[in-house]
């Protein structure tokens, strides 16, 4: 797969309708004119973009190219597309939509031809469709991206959509999720979900891999890739319904597929989990990437609120975890530091006294053998957290120190405003520290993250290792 | 109802427990003494509160009390409450905790002593175990609130948990959802759930309830009370699972009950629905209190990704709802404005064109006589709404105009981050406007709102008009 390199590490790159105006295209050639990739603007219209010399075509270019990334309107791609050719590249980015897509046998014919020419001329192109790729990592991207917003880390995304593959950047980004690829196939008339899958399981960088899928085109082929997956791979498929299927048809020209089978499918593969919502998707994606896999089990549940704690009960009843069972040791620490108006049963429900109590109960908790897993629910509204001046640093360095002392997996879900949900966020998730807690909002996300956890380790790390 | 009055209008207060020191208590003290309200201080170590007289008793007092909040110690409670029976108060809330939820025998039976002095004495009590009331429309509260961020509208709460009802408003508010009365009933020694639906159900200022339950006391009213309900009401209910309702047993020690049961009374009412979370009870809430019914099963949508279309018609058909099949004449008029490069089939994906055509496409959508409701995906990231410099009022105002003629429902889902859902906020909620569309960021919460209300108008509204 080192071919599909020239993707995420292009040395030299030609814009194929960059553009100096506020519109499609214009922050794409603004950040690679002025970033560290050699880049060449290529406009029909002008002589210079943005104070870099422009050129009629690509192949007026005095350098080799190894990437062209296509935005010009789709009457004019496969024209371009013939041009890189003859030039020589290693691969192409089309981002003009316009394609398949519409159902109109003029460019369903012209998608065709496309797809001819990466055939026979070997060359690997990405799209039509789409937003194409970004590397958090060297900081390439051919969709614009503000990396100074973003986060390094080892979650990678698929998608076949432009616009949802910003969208799982921007919403990743805003939960504190680091990520290392994003994809976006549009299309897929050449390169494909499979070569991608095939591509992130060998980066050293990718740790997870989400995938949103919409349909494949080569069934068989996507079988053995998730069969030799080694890394953790949550699918989100759509078109679960008729109608969605057909939407999707309309979409991006492609066939949605019986749900049912797929369903089948994904279930056969100990490193393949499906999600049902992007949401979701993510919020798993963090625990995988940043947790230690739990070697059973057992959850143990520590909160303020018992409301909170009968609701994660009820989740993880229903996703065929086991609540912990506390030793009476556990137990009787905990005890001798709370008031006596707390009660602590099935769960370690604090109360308002959770300040004070936490961090001694979180350790007899960690210490415990009959736990495998340590979920915490915060629910304090914003007026205690100003008032008695909370360090949430505090206890978060508690819980990361013990995390990595017993090896144990621990997820914070936060319920309140987005302001108390910024106010762990940064705590949990410093990019100063080595060790990270995922935060979330959901108690399902958490506990379903947990299941996945455990049944990787189970079915596929324990017998591979 | 009348005599529940007490606790949303009171006349006279008083504080037993009021507090100067930063600690449980002080900020409602601080808050009721600054007041309009008229309150007075009891607290047996001091002589002034927050420069206020403090009484050592609340039978010093001179002055009729109308409400009493206990705010001491458990081990104090019981003598405080025969002072408030003396002193012939009309009402108590007792916030302090430490009683029946302990399981220690000691505490039950004082809980039991309080219970029967609320019997004997026909004086109205609400908790132990909780954080009272709060009126968001004359800013009377017991649980201290800041009510220069929240928002007056037409949704009500009741929740067991103190904890739970703060959470609750700390996100709806954040939401841009408005409020009409909030009730934490926690232990409920004297009034509980059936009290308070009785008295939102005629409260003019509220439009739909939502209801977080973990048991009753009193099936058989009630049943009753839901039976004659005219307004909506979503109840969340936990302790679905066994190891759950043991969590809510040890929580406030009222028993859970048999999870089918409930579900089996609920579906027999019409005004009622049950909820899966509590991030869907508000959402769905919030488009029963500003959003007219749906007439019919068919829903539209528009969107600028069709991915996420896509899985916007596999939770139309989960729902049983159906997809709008538009009229020839309607796609004939979005046909006129939009692009060559975009398709419109099964939902109306606009693509990177929707800044230009979204406002005729909608405007030809709501007059389609074949759409009842009308869903609005947006899933544009922060750049090119930065870097166009767009507006959401423009779009936002369009809307409202819309859904106010045609007289049809509409939502707005949001994808990406949380910049992106303040950006719509604002415009979508805007106080200054009387018509207000929703927005969340699930699609499956907008789905399950049209369905509730399609039933509601159905199976209740049409009935009874």
């Amino acid at each position: 797969m080192k071919e599909l390199n020239v993707f995420f590490e292009p040395k030299t790159l030609a814009i194929i309708g960059a553009s100096d105006q506020f519109r499609f295209g214009y922050a794409t050639t603004n950040y690679l004119l002025n970033s560290k990739f050699k880049t060449y603007p290529v406009n029909i219209k002008k002589d210079e973009i943005l104070g870099h010399k422009a050129y009629k075509s690509i192949k007026d270019i005095p350098d080799e190219i190894d990437l062209a990334i296509i935005l010009i309107g789709n009457d004019y791609v496969l024209e371009s597309v013939k041009d890189c050719v003859e030039k020589g590249v290693k691969g192409i980015v089309i981002e003009s939509a316009g394609f398949a897509e519409t159902g109109i046998e003029k460019y369903v014919n012209i998608q065709n031809e496309i797809a001819k020419l990466a055939k026979e001329s070997q060359i690997r192109i990405i799209g039509p469709n789409c937003i194409g790729v970004t590397n958090f990592y060297n900081e390439f991207t051919t969709a614009d991206m503000a990396f100074d917003q973003t986060i390094k880390g080892s979650v990678s995304i698929v998608a076949q959509s432009g616009v949802l593959g910003n969208i799982f950047i921007d919403w990743a980004t805003d939960q504190g999720i680091g990520l290392s690829k994003a994809i976006t196939i549009g299309n897929k008339v050449d390169v494909d979900e499979i070569d991608m899958l095939e591509y992130l399981n060998e980066d050293p960088e990718t740790k997870v891999i989400t995938l949103y899928l919409e349909g494949t085109k080569r069934g068989k082929a996507l079988m053995n890739t998730l069969k030799k997956s080694e890394k953790p791979i949550l699918i989100l498929k759509n078109g679960r319904s008729g109608i969605g299927s057909n939407a999707v048809k309309s979409h991006t020209g492609s066939l949605a597929g019986n749900d049912q089978i797929y369903d089948g499918i994904f279930k056969q593969f100990p490193t393949v989990f499906r999600v049902n919502n992007f949401y979701e998707m993510f919020n798993i994606a963090q625990v995988f990437a940043t947790q230690p896999l739990p070697k059973g089990k057992n959850v143990a549940i520590i909160t303020g609120s018992g409301s909170l704690g009968a609701l994660a009960c009820d989740e993880i009843e229903k996703q065929g975890l086991i609540l912990a069972n506390l030793s009476k040791d556990t137990i009787n620490q905990i005890k001798k530091v709370i008031p006596n108006w707390v009660s602590i049963n099935a769960t370690i429900d604090l109360g308002p006294s959770i300040f004070q109590t936490l961090i001694p109960s979180l350790k007899a908790v960690f210490e415990d053998k009959n736990v495998h897993s340590v979920l915490f629910i915060f629910s304090v509204p914003r007026w205690p957290l100003e008032m008695f001046n909370i360090s949430p640093a505090l206890f978060f360095d508690h819980m990361k120190q013990l995390s990595k002392e017993y090896n144990k997996p621990l997820i914070c879900v936060c319920f309140g405003s987005r302001w108390t949900f910024d106010f762990l966020k940064e705590a949990a998730l410093s990019t100063k520290s080595e060790v990270k807690i995922p935060i979330m909002t959901r108690i399902k996300h958490a506990i379903k993250a947990f299941k996945m956890m455990y049944e990787f380790n189970r079915n596929f790390k324990v017998k591979n290792d």
